[in-house]
């Protein structure tokens, strides 16, 4: 028998049905298909090996998964410590802290008659509904909120840390913010001003002058200085948007100041969008490497499903296979999250300067 | 407290991951979550439905499922009858035929080097790869087939039943073809001249004059045949394309004939197509309601996502809770597969003729 | 200054706003763009590549393109052979003489109540709508005419060209089946019994015993040997499905009985569909580089979008970049297109063998 | 002759080509086909009625538009006052000032070779490149202008205003940054932290203590503030992202402190992402409407397309079609746009507090 092509190794194994397996074992049995089902499964091995790697595991979040039923799965794999730190649209938090304040979202119909809602002010998400006059109350809680701190400058980190630690205290209920503030897992949302939370904010102006100043710079400088101060790191991403960019971002910010930084190690993407509009949502993991955001050894994988459909199924399995591995993870244990510099495994992490390593000691 | 508005009734219950969860147990929690994670978990809801109702089940599946590694899903729901007709591209038969054969497909890199794959007559199917040489002599198997038979039209019912009969002799391995046989379970091809089935039928004439003869037409009077016989129906589509527009049809045209058909009572569909281009395969169910493929009245689910990822979750769900209603299903019972005039439960099913229940008895 | 990379030679020159240009004129200022508008810059020139290298063009199109209001720009690429043997869905030809028979298509809603449209007998294609009762008048129209023909068996490409001829001689009206009779143009519909105009056949036999049989295995052994006697081909698809994979097999399948041919020496798409789902209509042109569809030094290019967009800009274009070419184009000549066995430049195009040029002369 | 259905009374009008036409006349043959080229020249028409309106209009722009070619189109748009005030993502300005400062992005290839492109510092954007040590030497180039302004915070309209006044004091070049500085047109960029116009401004910080602050909730004021002083407004969109949601919640904001505001009277977005995954980029005008983002009567349309494509051709036929429009057009006069404290035909526009029409005068 002539010998086969080096092309022609590994056999596709046919999927197969059997009662009840769990999600572990189905994502085993996905590894030997095709298409998005073994980009799926090798997702989870991905994701298993940045645990054992001891990274920097950041999460990026986009889309409305929050009012979509993820916010319990994306509060999980922050307080066991999939991940290290979250990086959100604005809506996402909002969402969470709405659920949280013990209010919720509604099942709906894609096809409902808008103007019906409108008339009832319903706020439709695709087929999801929210009561307006609850979002209207969740904007003058925040508001509420920053008008009770100091009039300065926060990083969105430094907010909403102290944003969940008070809705922690007022709600003790599990959520995003709550999860995030009881793990001391930093938070960042690069586009606050475009959500919910930068108008609640935005309202705190009315009620006292200087409330609601944001260093959203600030932000920029800190997420690179945790990647200086800790190179090695992993972008799990959901979705795309800004958080997917803020990720890759810090890396290359970081890399300037610190030859040990080369990109992120690891990268894991569940999207919907796709490369050939050009737009950075949809943009590959290839593409990623050219500029440096993910080193060019980086191992990766896209899954192109929906996170409402992907995650669940994807977590659970994890909750199985990676049970072994998180004990004995070495994560980064932040501190001092509720003011301006935090730390990070005790080194400080500053906003107002990047940590330039190739500067001369002085 | 004020009534809530009549749109806010049922609140979204973000899903809770735990270990060990089986499928079935994971889709019931995706029942109040959001966007596509909800469709996927409705979609089990309506399949359990269909199956309680006894309804002609039709399976239509495009798209390269089969060397995706689909193929021991569709064989195993067509085994245990949880569909009872299945309508197909070729390929999807062909890419079956060519593993029950003992042949396979390969794991392979969406960014290979197409060129070198030429180089070494490997044919690439997204991330998958299979060797040339293989698929020719898959040819030639098929057209020697075909020269075997009585040259006569078939309607690829007939002739795949066949197929699958002498496919099932030589080989004894399960796969879709000889499933289908075992269970006498009818075979659709609307679109077998674009395949390679259809290309080895066409070779079939270099070998034989008049072999290769299809009467596709037939294939037409005899699925509205079927619905009259049986007028109560359901679809089941995985990712559009000929099968999903012929399940319909034949509904159509059988109403034509007779007035107690109204469309398929159920549709379930998962695509990765959208509506707004205009093609049938993104089309919606509702859009089919119109037509009269479905009736105004039927239960339906559209699932957005790659049939490799949410075909085996949803096909390992059923295996569980679809376990009490199988062994009291009343399936229709096909018989005389390998002849032009197929039965069901005893009634002929012609395919010269409608059976035109408008017409006066003679 | 250093020399810039070999990467970085041609720049991106932004494109210029100017009242009154032609659309000839933009597609030269968006041959520099990026992206898909430079994608959809590109074709033109594929297209005139074509058209100066007297090969012969096929044209694929799939999705609702005639409904949708474009059988007009497919009827002018015919007239003026831009295009040389048309592969189309049968709904494609269906909706076109529908139109050419006087009647019509309507602007409607997406978002139409698709149970009154269902209680008036309104069909719906996404925002198009269409009487049905005019439909099933077709329908009678199609069985008539085709029991009106000798009962043997037709390849699609001699019913379609019967069916264009009779539809000339009743309505004296333009539109793509009267156009390819008209110029004497080849239709090849392999989907044919997954149409209305496969209905119509069916119903046929309901009037005539023997009538409505297609011999679609003689359209795949007719197209192989149209290849085999003129080698030099193109692919021109718009949409995918069977008529993409019809044309790209007539080469796989011409190839393998002739040396000369070695895959289609062009290749433009415009679709809608992706890669990564593995589907044939999405799949990439670089892909069927594998297969030997398309040599590996083929000019392609891959246009992402609707072709309700992309056509009519892109086809009035041509009307003006095209002038020059087409009058000394040297088309394939076909005739004796009534019969079953017609001629290409003179020479027999067979449907019960293929033209094997590997067999010794007798 | 029965009279039609009331839903069938606008017909289909199939394309027809014709040598030497005008984008202009090619989107009126287009008004009366299907699918997205109806929804194109329905956003013609659209955008004409906004034009003869006087409201404000708002331009988004998300995706890699100013890489990808269409800078002089938006730049165009903004001279000519097509629109009023853009909302942009910081990449498409930061592309926009590369190319001003003389610099340019580069033809590429999709499927390049990352780790090439890594070892010589290109950066892809699909099938775009640019260089990175051009790229570096603008952060350091925005950093040197932020460093040089008075160390205080800025609204991004400040900012991008003096930003553009620098930027055309230096090149004396045309682009989006230095039209939109000449015509006195507001930019905002609610997520300039995520870009490198962002990490340009960190660097400030290295430079220069309190350097690089941004009063991003201040830009949620303002930009409400711009409607509450002229409530009746237009979206336009392309591409989704952080613009779309900016400029709906803008008006909601507005809404909140003055009844005569009702949601955007019109909306036209082009989008390539899609509803059924629950993303605000994807979502539909319908939806919008829900929240009173829109008003319920809003005219409004939808194009799924790429702007690459579609924008090239909206913009070069609106050049012919709005020409009589424009003259006549009464836009909203800023003036004070270096100021913290911008003007809106001689009213202020306060960043510190909403101007709450509900509030009794004191």
């Amino acid at each position: 028998m002539p010998k086969k092509s080096r092309f022609l190794q590994t056999p596709v194994e046919p999927f197969a049905v059997e009662a009840g397996l769990t999600t572990d074992q189905i994502l085993s049995r996905m590894e030997r298909i095709s298409f998005q089902g073994r980009n799926l499964a090798t997702a989870q091995r991905v994701w298993l090996k940045m645990l054992e790697d001891d990274v920097t595991i950041f999460l990026g979040m986009a889309g409305a998964l929050s009012a979509g039923g993820l916010r319990m799965v994306v509060a999980h794999l922050i307080s066991n410590r999939y991940v290290d730190c979250l990086v959100s649209t604005g809506a996402n938090l909002y969402h969470d802290l709405h659920e949280t304040r013990g209010q919720h979202h509604f099942l709906g119909s894609p096809s409902a008659d808008d103007a019906a809602l409108a008339s009832e002010r319903i706020d439709r998400v695709y087929d999801t509904y929210a009561d307006e006059e609850e979002f209207i109350g969740n904007d003058i809680w925040i508001a509420d909120f920053a008008t009770s701190l100091e009039p300065r400058p926060y990083t969105t980190r430094e907010l909403l840390y102290r944003l969940g630690g008070h809705l922690w205290d007022v709600t003790r209920r599990e959520g995003i913010l709550t999860a995030a503030y009881r793990a001391n897992v930093p938070i960042f949302c690069p586009a606050i001003a475009d959500s919910s939370i930068g108008m609640g904010l935005s309202q705190a102006r009315q009620k006292r002058r200087g409330a609601g100043q944001i260093d959203i710079i600030g932000d920029i400088v800190e997420s690179a200085n945790l990647i200086i101060r800790r190179p090695r790191t992993a972008s799990v991403v959901l979705g795309g948007g800004t958080p997917k960019n803020f990720i890759n971002q810090a890396s290359v910010q970081a890399e300037f100041y610190s030859p040990e930084v080369g990109g992120h190690r690891y990268a894991l993407q569940i999207v919907t969008d796709v490369p050939h509009y050009g737009g950075a949502s949809g943009s590959s993991l290839e593409e990623a490497q050219s500029w440096g955001k993910l080193s060019t050894d980086a191992a990766r994988v896209s899954v192109q499903a929906d996170a409402t459909i992907a995650l669940p199924f994807l977590a659970t399995a994890l909750a199985t296979s990676a049970a072994r591995i998180l004990p004995n993870r070495k994560s980064p244990v932040f501190a001092s999250m509720a003011s301006a510099v935090m730390t990070v495994d005790g080194m400080t992490v500053p906003t107002d300067r990047f940590e330039d390593v190739n500067e001369p000691a002085v």
